[in-house]
């Protein structure tokens, strides 16, 4: 009998593979020129994210180009805030902007009809997981509470200074928006997951710059809580846990929220994934986007060192953090090769 | 008979003391009104900082106001490069620009006379040690290679990407650029202690978002070489590493670097700390400048938590940064009395 169960899922599960499985964060988007011209098509960027065939269209591109393992829903982190009634836009070339933050109370009473309104991501799931060889996995996804909270807070993307002081002058207003994301959030990936998402990722991408003791309340604290809500759920898809920046904290993460995967950034030693490994936790990780993106023998030499030290438990070949737009395609086409032995899928 | 050798150098030599001595980065600086003052009397910031009578007032002012057990000598990291040939400024309210990058060969042939053109430094190290009481203590510092080393390709500071797609692009040029830098940088150490430095500081301000590899290559190797020649220069003044931002990586930093200190920044762990102290090393840290700025009962229950939770070891109480030019004066002053249980000197 021929294995089907997608590679990301057996790894996911503790499997020590002969080779790891290997997806890219952002290998949809703007490096590839197919993307630029479906995106062209769409009025705007929170339009084309809530466009089921334009959505699937683009979450599928990277998938025909590469042999990656696993796709990842097209989607954005601020369809969460969206969702909440908070304004949100895309000013081009610049990113994110946020209208006034709601009161929480508003935030609180929109949360039962903020799954609804992301419907449409469902949608993408399942048109996507119908496209899709049965061998290859699914991967739906969702902000993480302090990093959404972050640009709920600021009304952009920034150092998050204010965001970070705000957690020590408003600590209590703070739980309070973290406990309203932290039951969207949750939500919205069990929603995901019914839809067709066969692993769930959450993406704390502003992990960095926090103390032990902040981390703990507002990263270690809602991660749990959203596993624990999922699970509550019955959905048992497993989940990737992705403290960017966390530095040495990821080991007090990996203590604190029982996800089945750890996403670690450029950062990561050998060492402290190793460490995780033996403790039965699959990794994942973590190419640095920029070598990926300069390339030539540094780039190869770099993929086979990593092959190396983590090969011997349950890991997911991936980056440190996204595919940078100007990334030459023959760079990712020749690192997934690289990986996986295979030019096509 | 009364100790007078100060708590600094005794707890940098594996001591476990009663209470961890104090300082803070940038304690000396925009936070004291005395300093502004000062600081108005000269006609920019290169002419104060090389100006042995203000320099060293600037030092001792805060050692006036706070039973601080170390000073640190005014100064900065880019006079390295000044010293080298490039041109350093700085814009008000901006910070610092740099003329172009010399040639290598230009840099290189610069070096010996590098350290004569600082002799201001030492004289304010001199200045400094004939004001201070013999039980404080007084320590030099220098800007590390690679930190320094991005200020003079991206003529300022930044995000340093242009910087580390450099390291990726040009290897060879890269490390031969951080070689000038580590000889230059070895002999401004060796020179600060012969005028009285009592301890050495070695700033890695930039030392996130590189991987392991990278890491090992631009960080651990330069320090430890610079190490290596203070050593060799007859100077025995332990040395306290700082890789700001290294995460996880600070125990590759160990491993690699025979520092007796290494200064932790805020994201350090507990468990990391106490895994260093284990290995002998002293610490220093890592209370959250933001924090600092802030103030009120979070504050307190942070440096308690801090002094519980390292006090098992030899450490150094410190900031994780600097301290923020607007952090009010009397949060500084009820952290140091909280540590020390002294009001005064």
């Amino acid at each position: 009998m021929i294995q089907t169960t997608p590679k990301l899922l057996r790894a996911l599960a503790g499997e020590t593979l002969e080779r790891p499985p290997v997806w890219f964060m952002r290998q949809a988007g703007r490096s590839l020129p197919e993307y630029r011209e479906l995106r062209a098509r769409a009025p705007d960027f929170i339009a084309f994210c809530l466009h089921p065939e334009m959505a699937a269209e683009a979450t599928l591109q990277p998938m025909r180009r590469f042999p990656m393992d696993a796709a990842i829903v097209f989607a954005d982190i601020l369809l969460i805030p969206l969702a909440l009634g908070q304004k949100v836009w895309f000013e081009a070339g610049e990113g994110p902007r946020l209208g006034p933050l709601p009161t929480i109370e508003a935030l609180r009473g929109e949360v039962e009809a903020s799954t609804g309104r992301l419907a449409a991501v469902g949608e993408t799931l399942s048109r996507v997981r119908a496209g899709l060889e049965p061998d290859r996995a699914l991967i739906g996804f969702a902000g993480a509470p302090w990093t959404v909270a972050t640009y709920m807070l600021e009304g952009r993307g920034s150092e998050r200074e204010a965001a970070r002081i705000y957690a020590y002058e408003h600590p209590d207003e703070l739980d309070a928006l973290l406990d309203v994301l932290v039951d969207a959030t949750a939500r919205y990936l069990v929603m995901q997951a019914k839809a067709g998402a066969q692993a769930l990722k959450l993406f704390e991408s502003w992990a960095e710059g926090l103390s032990e003791d902040v981390f703990e309340r507002i990263v270690v604290r809602p991660h749990a809580a959203i596993v624990e809500k999922v699970r509550a759920a019955g959905v048992t898809a497993p989940i990737i846990g992705f403290p960017r920046g966390a530095g040495a904290e990821v080991e007090t993460y990996a203590e604190g929220v029982p996800v089945e995967g750890i996403a670690l950034d450029v950062q990561a030693t050998a060492a402290l994934g190793r460490r995780l490994q033996a403790q039965g936790r699959c990794i994942q990780g973590a190419l640095d986007n920029l070598l990926l993106r300069a390339g030539g023998p540094a780039l190869d030499a770099r993929v086979d060192q990593l092959l190396e030290q983590w090969g011997q438990g349950p890991w997911i070949f991936n980056l440190g953090h996204g595919v940078m737009p100007d990334t030459p395609i023959e760079h990712i086409a020749r690192t997934v090769e690289r990986v996986t032995g295979k030019a096509r899928w």
